[in-house]
């Protein structure tokens, strides 16, 4: 039972007790349910991907209200900063779906999306990194995507990033996440044709300021034309690689 | 005469009356010359795009320095950030190169540049973006863009942008450029299917910070999968936006 | 039995044990109890609205002083910031009062205040902005107001906030609440002629801090006349209607 | 001859000699003129307020074309932030109009606006602060407001702001703009029942932070419903008393 | 048993069990009591104040000795940011110290210090303002000073503090103990001759910055010569008043 | 002549070419005259001080004005912030007063201040720092103190300070002046018994923060009861000094 | 069973229970497991000194097998960010090492590093600075320094440092460590001849921002040549002495 | 004639014309003569290099007392930060020095210092970055270092750095200069054994905080052991290094 039942359960025990009169407990009732939930049904078709799921304030009851009428409607969803109890919380209710700890994500895909040609890499710096860019990576994948992982190729010893060099010249889009000072996405921007996404993430110690940090580096990279996402957030890069592959596809573009 | 040439020979002068001796000369106008300037030859190769110049903190001799560099090597150049007085050097010294005063840039384009397929939009919010908004077009044009402008179209008069949806939907990329709060690429992002490249600039009053109140609002976007460039930087966006055509063009698309 | 209850009960104690000496029992049970509480009877005839109770940082004992003070003198009270462990011994004191558990506030409303004419109106830009909002709104509702709510019109989906503007157009003063990128007051502001008091909130992700985003976005908003809370200030926002409406009703305004 | 102009000469000039082809030219020349200048027509009837214009960051044709657009229209213009050299232009163009040097606003008020029953306050704590109230009180004229000045009521000698109080307590809405430590709003807030509007000035010394410290003084006023405007924006709050008073008095209401 | 006597156990142990070589447990042991404390023996001498003992942070061995170590010489301690936990091992040992649980002080005083003519003042703005104002009053008391307290006397009705003006205006130094906005401070400067001592609190709500508000409010008061120390820190300001006392009350001062 | 003069002859000639009308020139008039300026008179008698003068921000008549009311009444006046073009102003108006150009103050005081027992020092860290100090120490000297000037004794050559460790322990009251990392206030603090006021400059290099790096030093030195004042505010110290030296003298205390 | 182990359960259990298809249960353990780790064996030529494991952050499988790796090369293994979980889960995989508890260290050193002639210092102002003095100390000594420890010498009593002041010149390194005000670098640096490596510490009280305050007085150092490290930065200290003494006692260095 | 001349000139001819009488001359005089400078002779032999002179804020008089008093004792003297207008001024007193403009410093070395074993590198990132790295090279050269210069080799071409490692990795300390990202030191860390000192410099665009941006990206350097200076204090670098160097090679190292 979630937290709204149990509020409008004692209410109406309040009101059998004659604790509350006729109209108090009218006007408590509905003061519980009239917070409108307006879903946003035509999203896919106006901007290129579905509505997402942010589970992070929501209440049980609003959280599995919003992720039922995505899966009923396409048979899919992507619900994102899960916590393990709403993730329990969510399998119980959605069997299928499959939870990922690291990212902390919840996916449903029972209907599968048209897969795009062409593929995107995703690099990170440290393994600490890695849950931001799993989020990447797996929000990528949920829209289409062919993801190429390179992790583990921060700049403290370059080799492993020159090693990886060739595959990541391949994609045309690279996300790049990286905590601690920032700078494996403007060595990578020297590198690579592709697209540069850089993610910064709250990894780091002492005067680090929770990820501004790397996100001030990679916003002042001397290589020009680095974009930039707020901090951790693995899956926006994610989304702007899938609206880019899916307009660019559409105009017959090939694997590469 | 640049300050690097007048410093020299002020040097010699100074050692033709007998102030200086023979061993301080020598260091003296080695030291002016001995600083390395390392050109980047095949970045274009590397990363898709030429080596552009900035123009700030350049002295006069580095400034024509590079720009001669790469013209001689493609008949092409770009310089940013080019203040009036380095705009008169320039055109003395590179007659077909072109001054957009706004967006502070000198373009060189003797050879055409491959046109590529399809096109991009660059949308501003307020008269007093266009500078940036300038610097971002103009960028993707001498990269081979075809870029569709669309300004004025800040949200305190939302028809002016609900009016012009068409024309942004059609665009694989659409850079939109803003000051103030920066509301307009949220409202957009939720419009359009392209990616939306958010521009903060540095256009505000009191307590704005100097773009950084922009640059949150865009980076905090409810719309998820926008990115973002430094303040003002319109030509970091047009790069992307570059390199992301040259890359999907490449694999076969066609004009939208 | 609160705090203070119990510090004096174990000083009594330590001087039954002869761990105290009468002065110092003296002494120390003085220093309990010696903290003035100055209530601010006439606050309404000066101000327009009867003190209201903050219970954060506030002793059990202080809370009910407060709060029944208040209420012995008028038959109404509002308590804010109020834990569940507050509204717990709350109702247990107070049982005609009722608890708002998502805006943590508890009502007293024993005595009907004389309900003015006219109405403002009350919207979020997200689910999870409702807290706020519900904030300001009973906090209206308690001094005599009538509220509209108009919930879950955030910007990515601008058509929500299209389809609500003849209700919103319809109020002398519209509270907009907002988190993320706080662009809906903006948009709002441009779309109705009553005064957008704009509420941010601290919900948000990443480089968000903590509402400093939405914050300033609603400082710098490019429609002027946006006057601005502090974050998650949905009380002050109802305070400020309230005095608004009590000031013209009494010029002779009718319901609009 | 204004910037815009000038440069196009220039183009033509260097048509005539040779130094521009024909394409180059049309293409200068309409790289000039294109960019959008979109003006807001109905902005009063939608929002209550018409148009003003902030001259800053405009040229001189920009800001003559929006000037003019709005004479032509309404007989009536306020513009904002002028430069005494813009005041210079806009005073030979408009020799109707009058330029306020301290607020740095430019009227022209050839058509009457309908003057609006009751009256607001603008006080300020210093002689310093006297500019951005001006610009609030003159703001508020401008949009048919009564407004009755209180200055130099600090609270350094708090005996001048309290013999001031039954002014004040008889305005619906107090202006009440401050710098240093910002501690007049508050003080005034418990003194009277109209709304205070605050507003934070960037006069200051030392680590003041050009008006953040009065800006967060505001803020967290210990008197609720007090609302903010940005750092020297008397131009807000004066639009925000005029949509107040617009609205309520189409309610019915009489002169206090 | 503390913390370090309870590494050395187990070390100890492990030297018992052969886990640990000889050199090892001398080297493991002469590590855990190397860590030299040097007790400034002569600081009342030097500075007029004798050392006071810091809890947050030190290990329980560490506190019993440097409070140990200041009781033995003199007969009396004060110790400030102390933790239940830590003020319960603090009464054991010194069954007549006092535990303040308010202000978080625990205080010894055995030996009477020489009481000094005067007294000062300690006012604060709120009630949750009163553990920062009762650090300072403790202080000062235990420093040998007379305190009159004035508690509660913000300036939302400023009536309260004029009412208790007399009272401030004997004092040398008044102690202005403030949060939210923190005006109170400047109001008292500009009613009182005394020396007003501001100490700013981290109360407050919303974007109050953990007590920068009140503290920049003061820093930036309109009344000249008003002094501040860091955020609730009572201490030094009783610390700086019985400096004061000490060295005027030396040159032949009488009670006021 | 000054620029409200000159205004106002402005708006004459204008009226006499008829370019104004009676009622806009009537208007124009008022408005330039109309701002209240409020003489506190009797701050000496509540706050042991007289009204200082900040001559920044304020137009050459408001300057004149508040000067020649105080010279008028007591025959002394102190301004600061005073720029060198105010200075000339000054000096013509009042031939007996004196400009101190380094700390920017002038000061008139044709009738003698009553001098008061006992004496101050002013210490300043380096050379840079004077300007600060002596602000504070004219300033004292101004309200009747003797003041013993100890210059250049900052941390790097700690011999310097630990050299005139007597002449700064004989006074009741230090004002420490430092820029840099504002160290000496701690060391100092630790030698002496006096009161350390603490005044931060805004001399420094780099990421110095324009003085809050001495400021936030000051405002945690580990020598518990300095007190601290805004950045580079000489004057506010010398006025605190001023005051608790009235007051305690006024006890009966005689020279040290 | 740490947590990846964990997860690779459950993945298995549900596939045995039908709720996961083949498939997807080999892309799910897949998923688990294919995170790079990339050790980096030649750490240790190319800069001077192995890899060390920051423990912060790590899974236990991750921290195990990290420390495995270095182990088995080298017998030798310092980690960092230890908390008492990673501690006992490392002790029982390697009873051979040692557990920090103040500075949160592990280290195996099994295999002995070459001593080094010469020796370090580390001085530390209080007492809770010595986790981050022995951090330095620690790491120091397994990298193969000597080190001189000399704590609790803080500016407060000078004397402490001045008393020191032999033990501290002989040293080539001196790593001072200090929190609060960090003014005892300053002190330092202008007293012995060696190089000054300042490491701030988060240890303070009210406004002290977690460290800034040390770290922008250490950078403002009014003695020349002070470097720094990041806040609580210990090891990074200690690496740096490490490596400056490697460097040079390979020049052909003897004891001091 | 510097500016306390003047000073005291038009004090005299004050005093001649009647204007001053001769006390308030005598008073005017002394107090332009009565700031100390306290010369630091034996700072050499306490910290291993002599004092430097900032020339920033120093008066005519002031700058050429300082340099001149340690000309005549060592024939040598290092000043930085110095303005053009002052380098004509020292130029014209000692006509044996040089003045750099590029990293303003003016430097006589008439006396020759002893030559060190051994070389240091000096490396930047851009040729904007050049300044600063000529700061610490010319000032390392000064205090009798051999500096290897290795400029524009940031990484957006990374080539260029790896071009460059072998010179690189002799050097038993490399200052590495950047700004921008500030990438540069940490790749370079991980490929060198020396001590990587990094400064970081104030060239930047856009959100870039006057060099916050590398500052903060060095010191959170995923390569351990970095040191940090305060931003372009190149020169504090430069001392670094010879303080280092003097200490080591009189241990006995020779030249590597």
């Amino acid at each position: 039972m979630d937290a709204a039942t149990n509020r409008i359960t004692r209410i109406l025990e309040a009101f059998q007790r004659g604790e509350l009169g006729l109209d108090q407990a009218v006007d408590a009732v509905s003061s519980e349910t009239r917070l409108d939930v307006r879903v946003d049904h035509d999203r896919e078709d106006r901007t290129g991907v579905p509505e997402l799921v942010w589970a992070e304030g929501k209440s049980d009851s609003q959280l599995l209200e919003a992720v039922g009428s995505l899966w009923k409607g396409s048979g899919r969803a992507l619900v994102s900063r899960v916590t393990p109890e709403q993730a329990t919380i969510l399998a119980a209710e959605f069997p299928r779906g499959r939870w990922h700890e690291g990212p902390r994500l919840f996916v449903i895909s029972e209907q599968p999306v048209r897969s795009l040609p062409g593929r995107i890499a995703v690099a990170c710096a440290g393994t600490s990194d890695s849950r931001v860019a799993e989020e990447a990576a797996v929000t990528a994948e949920f829209l289409g995507l062919t993801v190429d992982r390179v992790y583990d190729v921060g700049v403290a010893g370059i080799h492993r990033l020159l090693g990886e060099r060739d595959r990541l010249a391949d994609a045309g889009v690279v996300i790049a996440v990286a905590g601690m000072e920032g700078a494996m996405p403007s060595v990578l921007a020297g590198l690579v044709p592709g697209l540069v996404i850089a993610v910064p993430t709250s990894v780091g110690y002492g005067l680090h300021l929770d990820g501004v940090t790397p996100f001030l580096a990679m916003l002042n990279s001397c290589a020009p034309g680095v974009l930039v996402t707020n901090v951790d957030n693995g899956l926006g890069a994610g989304v702007a690689a899938a609206k880019l592959h899916r307009h660019y596809s559409s105009l017959g573009g090939r694997d590469s």
